[in-house]
């Protein structure tokens, strides 16, 4: 059975993740947080998954590197220089960054993007996310996501075709435009849907997510994938075969 | 059979009633539009059906206050003298004004108003709509009405509470707000839905139009019941019993 | 601050509802489960709440009864026999027996009774369901109790009415039936719409349940509202103000 | 510009596409029903597209074949000879037979079995089909044709795997199977949802028809692409690239 070692133990994410490791059928080697001992534990698991902080990144892919186990990160907001740690690492063992390891999401993005490169200009793309009445941003992450995934589809990037929280006399709808639209309520984990629309029909692309447990999950699921894996950097997708 | 007379024959609601009254057990008793004679239509029509323009509203409700024929008025953006000429012929002949005469939105609007009544404030109320690419305004007047009746049944009133467009970094959720949002794309006719968000449940009430023809039938439905109805100014929700 | 005493405390709904409890400003007055001694909890609770066995239910009304201490009553598959002692009890105290304690669904179906009894014959009712893989039944418990709003509203009863699973040559759609279809798969709590469908248009009424707490959280709703009524049979509906 | 001419020109279908034709920059080369002369409309047309009967499937084929004229074959049921028929014309000239000529759905059966193939046994499959009154089956041929391209993915066929209108004591769901449900209803053209769930996550891909005029501009849409393509058979995915 894979041992997985987790780094940032004690956050949410990594007590899900112990959560969930017997369920997927793996062992947990330890976990570490502010005190503990990195170095040890990559030597004893055969994958590490860290959801601690930016600033240990860069230590805790020399101790992977070092040791020779493959390792998934999921902390974001990682600075170029920080990604250039990874490309370098990733030269002597299996790295696989993202900001989302939900399967379903990874999924829908590789979806969209597909829908999005075979439909032509005359389908218009618009996002709708719920989220519950605690976000303070909008739209969402996994919006972002998704719309980056249409507009790669497209040829081109978010930034150009982005339209947000559209209200008041807009006029007619730009042709290429991607419409972004924000719903706050409740208890509300996190609804996606992506509409493409064109004359007399539509297609919707939806994922929903009922718990945060599917993020452990697919954290998990990821540590099992690249376990296995040689040297490279990998997405999410990559654990899907996209 | 009733005999229902058009005013304003010739614009788009006006051929698409005249187009309904068949299928509805109806007859045509004839229409008018500029430059033919409004008064001999009132008095061979059972009842009259205005959709001309707020211009000719004061000489129509003249007319059929003469001819004490009941009249339904779809035309909007009334001005208030305009709704003191519709209360003064009311008390001698049947009108009823209205600014949508969708029997399915009038009752999902009075739906609403009864679930924001009875749900507590801790179910948080948000408004979406889509429509097709050519409309130029969001968020739509139908999501307005809707937003309305979500406000009465608070016991305030929408402008109190509105938040459209939500975007940015928006910080968590005001509660008692409403919020609203507007998706556009393709050919869309009209999808409204309002949701209420609690922890741990939703409610979701929407209305789909498939086609135009749903105003058309809901006016000679309207025209219909008001042909019946003493002096008074009635609601389209008084069409529907509500 | 309100007491409420639960019996069944041990059980799924007992725990769930202790859960609650002080959440909703209230505090429990203790558990009784198999070898409890229920009378001292009656003496000692403002109000109960009964998640117990059905054998036990007329030994506990008549402790209630004996303590004049309201209760509130979510054991199900109840015979005439216990209905009449139910009745019986609410001469001396306020009884409330419920098969479905969310509130949601409470006033989805008093909406759905409502929508069907102003909309004609000509807006067919269907109802879809989902839950998770691991449910034996179909349709769920909660289709039938909306089905069955339908058809009170219609002036009717669901069983001269139902459609269940439509497959095959089913030949053109019966006026006034009402359709019943389930989708089963993952963890789906449990999502219920009735769909009425007309010509060009449709309204969806929709309840979508995230977690289970929804229950829990209800009968504590429901015990807070009936620890200060008067001797009396009550519904689900009443808490709402339906 | 491209003409196009049409076999079966008084049927629906046939009527339908004819009105497409300018709004796609195509020219209408003629029409052709009982008694008219399909062997100089092959002569003059650029392409042809064939909604008449598979009776004539045939002759059709051979005219075709004779002037070199590429052909959209819309009839269905076709027997295994006619199928032959088709795969012989199509080493001489472009032929494209399909059953459905939306491009919304024949993308979202692409998507469908991307997601079937991607997504591991843990994630069940549900199809929810709705339609107007008058449809006298169950489920529709594009939800079948959804369950196809789902089973496909899953690396079988959907006869081994289909549930149609789960009801009653089903037992909890099987593993592997895909279940059917179809809503009946007013005036619906056409929605499908094809719902993969797994615990804590969904995803569903639907496509909504609004009018019946989408197979018209998909079989327009396919004669223009046809138009210039090399001999051989095609389908509709090729269209798209697929």
């Amino acid at each position: 059975m894979t041992a997985i070692g987790i780094y940032g133990s004690s956050g949410r994410m990594g007590r899900a993740i112990a959560d969930q490791i017997a369920a997927e059928g793996a062992t947990l080697a330890g976990g570490v947080d502010a005190g503990g001992d990195p170095t040890a534990l990559a030597r004893v698991a055969d994958v590490l998954v860290d959801f601690s902080t930016p600033a240990a990144l860069e230590a805790h892919l020399a101790i992977a590197r070092a040791a020779r186990t493959p390792i998934v990160i999921g902390t974001t907001g990682l600075t170029q220089a920080q990604h250039q740690a990874i490309d370098a690492a990733a030269t002597e063992i299996a790295v696989l960054q993202t900001g989302n390891t939900s399967l379903g999401v990874t999924l829908l993005a590789q979806l969209v993007r597909e829908a999005a490169a075979r439909l032509g200009p005359d389908w218009d793309i618009e996002i709708v996310e719920s989220h519950h009445r605690h976000k303070v941003d909008a739209p969402s992450g996994t919006a972002i996501l998704l719309g980056e995934a249409a507009a790669t589809g497209r040829g081109t990037t978010l930034s150009e075709l982005r339209v947000d929280g559209r209200a008041g006399l807009t006029g007619a709808r730009t042709e290429g435009t991607i419409g972004m639209a924000s719903l706050r309520g409740g208890s509300i984990v996190g609804d996606h849907t992506v509409m493409f629309a064109s004359e007399g029909e539509r297609i919707e692309l939806s994922h929903l997510a009922q718990d945060r447990s599917i993020f452990a999950r697919g954290a998990v699921r990821a540590a099992l994938w690249i376990a296995g894996q040689p040297a490279g950097r990998y997405r999410m997708g990559d654990v899907l075969g996209l």
